[in-house]
């Protein structure tokens, strides 16, 4: 079925917040197969609202608004809604009890604060609509058919819409839905987006059921493949021969193959199932990618320490960099990153140190090192890497990417490493 | 001037991606004086799109769309709003130019990738159309003007599409503008978003120009005043009393009314005034507030060193917090954040130290020390203080936060420690 999603409040076309609302919606939408065509911010506005409204009943099937329930006099959702669907308002006896019910308690709470009458408005619902309790405010929410149309409309606070939504618009709406839609990531890192895109046209060209959606993240390529059918099970067994036929192309270069799995989950799983402890020498990022490790629940079983040796005196110090690398070299150079991952290693007493030194800009860039080169070193017993990258960007840009290339290089050289093991 | 922001790619719908590029580019038009009606989200798909862009282009004068520049086939923004507009797509030199220079490097890089054809369809452009390079990614901007209607389309990920924006679009727009508007941004920490709220009340209220604007950002309420005049001077002289005023009622509190000065520069300043060199131990953030310190470009002049010692092993080696203590207290205690703090300082050498060590959830919490208990300490010479947090939200959330106050805590100590000197 078509929906289509508006979100009412000038605030959100001030910019001064984000639209949570839509992208919390959009994803529930995908569970339940629903087809979102359209997402609309429009504002407290009667003849904007009216027209938006209008235009998405005419073209899509259901139609969820969130916002506008309020008992100000910006708050026109419900009687524009009711009217373009040419239904009445009427007083709601359920909605004004509990309202009173709510407001009594807030009164008690909040004893310098007015309660205006206004607040009564919010218990009028047009005829014929399902009432939803509201148990974290006031605005109720509502459902309104009419001509095999659909209008579900929610309070705009994240914090009443979503339980509203979770305990009666869900179970609505799958129950409307004679079909099921399931969806599987396939996450790659270490290939860029359009290397990926080229690998798999014939398979995106002649898809139907299941589709193939490839989402470009930095560092990473995400590739979403989902599946219509009568149920989970049917599903499940359409994206199987998909899944093995983009492993057979992508091989190891697929981090993960759960929506939820992070590249950093990743590595720290990897770490694990080497029994390998980690620390980290980073210059340029300073930080970020012990930042992105510690995103892991539970990574400090494996991640021992970070060291943000930013100052060449810190590199001396912490990573005993020669002083004679730092003055023949530079701090960023092969020998110094290479030195950064040996010295870290065994500063750290771990198994496996990846050090990164580079230049984020804006300044410090020459013409044999231009601002966005950066160096990374991984040693492990035996064994010491460097690789060289040449990023584009801004100082932000460069370090983003950094990070991600930093974790893709250090999955590189674990696997290696597993290799001349098993060897 | 009616501005309108479509918003172009399946994953928005689908709810993979949060739609941060509306929230980023209303503001800006918001700064710029332009009234925002709309914003839509459209999927990749050509006939959808051709009505939404006809729509837009019919009821608004300018349209900004983001996203579907790229190369792959989904990519059709350029292609169908350039139809709508009747404009022919030719081959931009300097675009090709660039795209071959940009690919070239990225071959280097990584010798192992392939340069597809794809990548060229990015250098076509609408036959008269104005191209905005883009410096961190291979798709151009493009402005399109026809018939006193402009389109402005820029690519989807924002670490394109902003620096492209401020950089060609700001002040492409501002021109359009018959009349000036000119904003000023007063940025306060330590104090939360409704007690800045409930301070300006009044100021709020009657204001008409210039207008005052509240953004809450994490640990951070920007009030941004905003005055439309015949010039600059003549906003600049409308916009003084309002600053002297927020001055007079913020104090200290203001670390910035330079749009641009993020907290971490502030704070960064702040050191080189002071002449005090910096180190950090970080627990819970794993590296995060490092991470923000070297997002100043020359920060490796006061910050001398990062300890992210997330294991307990890595907090008694690195920062010699000893072991009655995790043992009795636990790392996540108020005892834990002086001593890292303390032993930080001491460790690196430098003149003030900042700790942190919390439950940033989702597991490790307790009836006592629930998930978004932190404890931060800092140590400088003579003095050590604790401060006690509790954040609401997930894992990330709460980091995000901790990152944020911590900045702000730091920010505290200083001004305190300068106070004792100067007395």
């Amino acid at each position: 079925m078509i929906t289509e999603l508006i979100s009412v409040g000038t605030e959100i076309l001030l910019g001064n917040i984000v639209n949570t609302n839509s992208a919390y919606l959009s994803e529930k939408c995908a569970e339940l197969g629903l087809s979102v065509y359209y997402q609309t911010v429009v504002g407290d506005n009667e003849t904007r609202m009216r027209e938006t409204i209008q235009t998405a009943l005419d073209r899509s099937d259901i139609v969820i608004l969130t916002g506008g329930l309020g008992p100000t006099e910006d708050d026109l959702t419900k009687e524009v809604t009711a009217e373009v669907m040419g239904m009445k308002l009427v007083e709601d006896r359920h909605s004004r009890k509990l309202m009173e019910a709510y407001l009594e308690q807030y009164k008690k709470n909040n004893p310098q604060r007015k309660i205006t009458a206004n607040n009564y408005k919010q218990a009028m619902v047009p005829k014929g609509a399902i009432v939803l309790d509201n148990h974290n405010g006031t605005a109720p929410g509502l459902v309104l058919e009419k001509k095999g149309k659909t209008a579900i409309l929610l309070p705009g606070p994240p914090g009443e819409m979503r339980p509203m939504f979770e305990e009666s618009v869900f179970p609505y709406l799958r129950k409307k839905q004679p079909e099921i839609i399931y969806s599987q990531m396939v996450k790659i890192c270490s290939i860029g987006e359009s290397q990926v895109a080229e690998e798999i046209e014939d398979l995106i060209e002649s898809q139907t059921n299941p589709t193939i959606a490839p989402y470009a993240k930095t560092g990473e390529v995400h590739l979403r493949i989902t599946a219509k059918g009568k149920n989970e099970k049917e599903c499940k067994k359409l994206i199987k021969p998909v899944v093995k036929e983009l492993k057979a192309r992508f091989g190891r270069n697929i981090f993960a193959t759960e929506e939820s799995k992070s590249l950093e989950e990743a590595v720290v799983d990897m770490l694990k199932e080497q029994e390998m402890t980690l620390s980290l020498a980073e210059s340029c990022t300073g930080g970020a990618i012990a930042a992105r490790i510690v995103n892991v629940s539970g990574a400090s079983e494996v991640f021992l320490q970070g060291m943000v040796t930013y100052s060449n005196k810190a590199k001396r110090r912490c990573l005993d960099v020669s002083k004679s690398t730092l003055k023949k070299h530079g701090a960023v150079s092969e020998e110094c990153a290479a030195e950064m991952a040996k010295g870290g290693r065994k500063a750290s007493k771990t198994d496996i140190c990846l050090s990164v030194t580079g230049i984020a800009g804006p300044g410090g860039g020459t013409k044999e090192k231009p601002v966005g080169t950066v160096f990374m070193g991984c040693s492990y017993k035996g064994c010491t890497q460097v690789r060289e990258f040449h990023f584009q960007g801004n100082r932000a840009r460069v370090r983003e990417q950094t990070v991600a290339h930093g974790l893709a290089f250090l999955r590189d050289c674990m696997m290696e490493r597993a290799d001349k093991e098993n060897n």
